[in-house]
């Protein structure tokens, strides 16, 4: 009799869900602007975390919202084609593609093949593109929106794609504008000294990325704070390839602003910039660009969770927060935009109080100076020296770091211990001494299957409500463009998806494990 | 700077979180029918696990939502007034007067002076009032639409308070319908053995509240299955009180049809008597009642995720799922209806998957044939004789009644070494044992303070989206119906809030520490 229910209840949903898929809001009829935030591994227990925190240690009143809590309009299913709990890849891909495709894919389906994106349908359809986020631009969120790849770890390849390296999409590049990290991928095995190229490589072959995109189209490059500060909208300089550090920007709690740019300060720039180039005319037409598509990522919120470090956690949230703000400026100033954003999947499990009691204690977060990783990149080192690792645990981690002057002898130990395993057993170890303070709780180092917040704000927000698959989330992206990604596949059908020299037996396609975070 | 744009976000948020509050449904312009459906403990992980079970047990496609997905319009907010987690009191006590108190506080504000509720105020303009719940009904969510005392543990006078026993509210009593469980705190302590009385006692005086209901409003009493079958909707005999059950009503998992009737059967028992009373004219008019305001708590979602039991958990998620479908049917024949759905907080902390891989096994829910608590009832007795309890462990609980046919020694350890232990760490250890194989964690028993989902369907759900303070959805509730518990609140100035010989040294009113569940 229960199975029965639940089938006429299944028969109802899906009929129902089919009956939402047809609601999409209409697009404008001219000039539009379609914003996309990826708020990779945020949970709606981080979000609860974040307006706590703020709640309490600035004294609002209880009834206070966040700049995100006022845009939420629904939740989104983050499953993957082949589990229940998806990873990066696959969750991108399924925003990019509108598709379901395995954990480990980067915009290829569950077949392997290369499916279109949303990305470049817009750009085909003449749109400005662009592509902002905090970890390697080569890392599985932006490399889904711009790439197709078998699996994440191919991230060589992923950097040729994404600066249209041997592309068959006309125009190349697809991707117009890209703040991030990662210029070790475009850097030859070898680096070529010349100024302002990357110094260091995580490529295995001579290929000269930094170079190839300077010459072939004409991309400027640009790798300081100062350059970035440089950079005026006004002078419409796209392509523009922006790269900040070697591999991930800092967690926001670390950023030293003198060196890298926040994620709103580049957020602020690149809509300012791919507002200013959508206008200038082009061809023998008068009209400029019909707008842009921006995939903006706040990428370490899922690092820190996969760390359990809660205080990195929190100061990723409240930049991503001033991004949200940002681009809610401009949306006000610009109301042909639309933003939509979501998160890919929760990590780390995370929980607000525990046994016994119905607490948590938001100041304890207050005082905590560097992430896990940077204390752990310190203290490793020294744990063949046990003296020297104790005196710095006792003398620097817990007082100046995180900011605990009465650490117990247990909190010393398992910091010290942790200092002598692996990285994350040491980020844990540093988590969850903040974290059991906090009475903040985590279940895993890797991700969860519950649904995510879904937010919209802007041109047709106002339709956009409820309950919605993370591919249903991708076709609203497209149907807001009015752009078909499913119209590019057949122009990728050639297109060269696993790297070479790639030794597919140290990665299992076909587990669902993802490689790195 | 960091401070400084946190501020200025806040003042922002401040603002647009009150313009939220004006806009709210317009109520319609004559009859209208209120049902307020409670998830008692149910978060959106809850709701994840549960749509992932069904899709995968049943083969159903990725895109497959649940009855309860496909009306998602927001998140709740949770927070009390005195912690960041609440309790299932504070919490209903935030829908039903709509403003925020202490944990553990019944109808009471936080300064401990009763408050009106939405269903107080609803029956004083004339609607027909109803309450089902599968807890006791003077547990702490029914008890708040109803009574008003100072501690949730307070349930023989809360019990006094349900059914309006020396109330000062006209007309009385103020609860028509009632279905549930908890007769004990209805019957004197020495239980009046008459056919159909409760035959055992939570009381520590010598009131029947039963008798007193028959005689001083004419309640009709029932407590069996087949009292409840044999009533017709027809019929119209309101006021009526229907408790099932000594203590709570039984787990889904659990419960026997012949006993007890499920959730979903007194729902839709309840709607077609309160709508069919309502037509009844009454007084000089030929009207009958403006329409009907009902409270449907599924309870025991709450205590199987305390109990850390995920095929508990599950089935009253079902469950509670298919009283949702009989509440969308009863609406789609009666669009002068409103079902606004949320739960009070999350409870368990509940993971759906972690390290290392990514992926959860909804396939060990499907054997479980008894929750953690039957099983503990039935071996925590054997404790004093090893020799039994492992062979109850062996023979009975891991094969028969959690399906486990290849159970490891730590297993039978984990769930032996639970049996001698208190209740709660039995139930936690069968329930881990379990959770384990599924790839579900939990990170504590109580609750935890992350948002949870809001649901709407019917006349007015269209304007509803967004995060709510869990104080805004009581507001939601009084708008719709166009009362304002605040004129309730002066007419209960001289209402007993403290139970005599209550010994309040047992309770610490300041401490946010919850009661029992």
């Amino acid at each position: 009799m229960l199975t029965q229910s639940i089938y006429a209840l299944a028969i109802y949903s899906l009929i129902c869900s089919r009956a939402a898929l047809a609601a999409l809001p209409a697009a404008p009829a001219r000039h539009r602007n379609l914003i996309f935030m990826v708020s990779d591994g945020f949970g709606i227990a981080g979000e609860t975390m974040a307006r706590g925190y703020i709640q309490s240690t600035h004294n609002y009143p209880l009834e206070w919202a966040s700049t995100l809590d006022d845009l939420l309009v629904g939740t989104s299913r983050t499953r993957s084609s082949d589990s229940l709990v998806t990873d990066s890849a696959a969750g991108a891909t399924a925003f990019s593609c509108a598709q379901k495709t395995y954990n480990g894919a980067i915009g290829v389906s569950h077949d392997r093949k290369p499916c279109g994106t949303v990305l470049e349908a817009a750009k085909q359809a003449g749109y400005l593109t662009g592509i902002v986020s905090t970890a390697r631009i080569t890392h599985a969120t932006p490399g889904s929106f711009a790439a197709h790849v078998v699996h994440r770890d191919m991230e060589e390849l992923i950097a040729q794609h994404m600066i249209s390296y041997n592309s068959s999409l006309t125009p190349a590049p697809t991707v117009d504008l890209m703040f991030g990290g990662g210029r070790c991928f475009f850097a030859p095995e070898t680096p070529n000294p010349a100024a302002g190229n990357p110094t260091s490589s995580c490529r295995s072959d001579q290929l000269d990325l930094w170079q190839f995109a300077q010459k072939n189209y004409g991309y400027s490059t640009i790798s300081t704070r100062s350059q970035f500060d440089e950079i005026l909208a006004a002078d419409k300089k796209l392509p523009l390839l922006g790269l900040f550090t070697n591999s991930h920007m800092s967690y926001e709690i670390d950023r030293d602003p003198a060196e890298e740019p926040s994620l709103t300060e580049m957020t602020q720039k690149a809509l300012d910039m791919l507002h200013a180039a959508s206008t200038v005319p082009r061809g023998n037409s008068t009209a400029g660009a019909p707008g842009f598509f921006i995939m903006i990522e706040g990428a370490r919120i899922d690092m820190a969770a996969h760390d359990n470090d809660p205080a990195s956690h929190l100061h990723d949230i409240i930049e991503y927060w001033n991004a949200v703000a940002a681009v809610r400026k401009f949306i006000d100033t610009h109301p042909d935009t639309l933003m939509i954003g979501t998160s890919d999947h929760e990590t780390g499990g995370l929980t607000i109080g525990y046994d016994p009691e119905y607490v948590w204690y938001p100041n304890i977060l207050t005082p905590v100076k560097s992430s896990a990783e940077v204390i752990c990149k310190e203290i490793r080192p020294l744990s063949k020296d046990h003296t020297k690792l104790v005196s710095a645990v006792v003398n620097k981690v817990l007082p100046k770091q995180l900011g605990i002057t009465n650490a117990t002898h247990e909190e010393i130990n398992d910091i010290v211990d942790g200092a002598g395993g692996s990285a994350k057993a040491c980020k844990h170890a540093v988590g969850h001494v903040v974290s059991d303070r906090a009475r903040l709780g985590w279940t895993t180092g890797g991700h969860t299957g519950v649904d995510v917040g879904l937010y919209a704000y802007g041109a047709g927000s106002g339709t956009i409500r409820g309950n919605k698959d993370n591919t249903h989330v991708g076709q609203l992206l497209a149907d807001f463009l009015n752009v078909n990604p499913e119209t590019i596949t057949p122009l990728l059908a050639h297109q060269t998806t696993v790297q070479e020299g790639f030794d597919a037996n140290t990665v299992d396609l076909n587990s669902g494990k993802p490689g790195s975070v």
